[in-house]
């Protein structure tokens, strides 16, 4: 029985745009486990399985019901070693935490604040409302105010990718010659973008645009398929 | 027959102030491994056994010379694979490059700009104007006008090293349960500053703090019992 996937949608329901709901997605296909997806948006909180904590990604296995991407990434670790590892070899797990530190803390830190705006214009307006709502205050600004100097903020945004850009230049992926869950936590946060914005955060002659493509050719081009900008 | 590590070395001979140093030492000790290490100087070019660049770390192993850090690591875990690996399972060798340009193009290049003058005052008159001479004009500036905001710029340091510190409050090492080569990588650059620095990096409630204190600890204390600032 397929594994079923709650999952972050805009105004067109297979418009999927949760840079942890892409972690869990590519996961389940590094598994190769089969998933029925549901389109599931931010003000449908009372739609989510108990238990949960009001967000997505949740998946259900056999009635079994798991929310944060990490504890499914744990889960599925867990329940399906049998199937290749999200986290191979000693050291991958302890690691990963600190790519996940840096993609939450540096990385979609600054993403945020140069698409924020694009998302709002993806979803539905009884969720513009909420979304608006519940952001303009985190950022103390409108979120047209939090986007109109984006332009100028793109060369120091650049420049905080260069930790990943130095590693994706010598080696295919962050894990080294094959992508696993480290990878597909950084690759989230790009998704997340790509589904919702045509911003062009990095250019085609940039290591870090060759490695986002590799990323989006894996399975089938999974993640290329998804309806979003830029290629 | 005991391995030779050419080590970069204060005005004392035992002031070791190098994070790419630092890193194969702490390497060495975790393959169990002894080593004679060499003093050596930014002026002694010329002492330093070929092939090299004119930089150190060097080792030089059963008449083997190796040089450049990761060189070095990647010679000690093929040449010593019986031994405790400093990269655990198929992912740690990849994710560590990221770790490592982490801490190249974030932490390092943070570090020395708070710390540069302290590294002037440590060293030999001779190298004194060597290391001026070298470094003023990579900065653009004199040494004192690099660090002379270092207190502004402390809050931004201290920012940056939230992958760090988010990591190693919930693990004990980058690594997991037990250190390994990223670990020994990041401790490099901490290493370095404490070596010939008393200006506080990071407060004692900090998790980065206590990591240091515990990567300070192995090895019955090698890097604590090494000339340095702060514990």
């Amino acid at each position: 029985m397929a594994i079923t996937m709650y999952d972050l949608a805009g105004a067109e329901a297979d418009r999927r745009f949760s840079p942890f709901c892409w972690r869990t997605r590519m996961a389940l296909a590094h598994k190769g486990l089969d998933v029925d997806t549901v389109p599931w948006r931010f003000t449908e909180k009372a739609k989510l399985p108990p238990p949960n904590d009001g967000r997505v990604p949740i998946i259900v296995d056999n009635g079994k019901v798991v929310h944060d991407s990490s504890a499914i990434a744990d889960y599925l670790e867990q329940a399906y070693a049998d199937r290749a590892t999200l986290f191979p070899g000693a050291a991958a797990r302890g690691l990963s935490k600190f790519v996940q530190n840096w993609t939450e803390t540096v990385l979609q830190m600054g993403l945020i604040r140069l698409v924020v705006l694009d998302i709002w214009n993806h979803i539905r307006p009884e969720d513009q409302a909420y979304f608006r709502e519940s952001r303009e205050p985190r950022f103390g600004a409108t979120l047209e105010e939090v986007v109109k100097d984006r332009d100028a903020r793109l060369p120091t945004f650049r420049a905080s990718l260069d930790p990943l850009r130095r590693t994706v230049e010598r080696q295919p992926f962050l894990c080294g010659d094959a992508p696993a869950y480290a990878d597909y936590i950084v690759f989230g946060a790009f998704q997340w973008a790509r589904a919702i914005s045509d911003f062009a955060l990095v250019t085609p002659d940039d290591p870090v645009f060759a490695w986002r493509g590799r990323m989006l050719d894996l399975y089938g081009g999974l993640a290329r398929q998804a309806p979003g900008y830029g290629g």
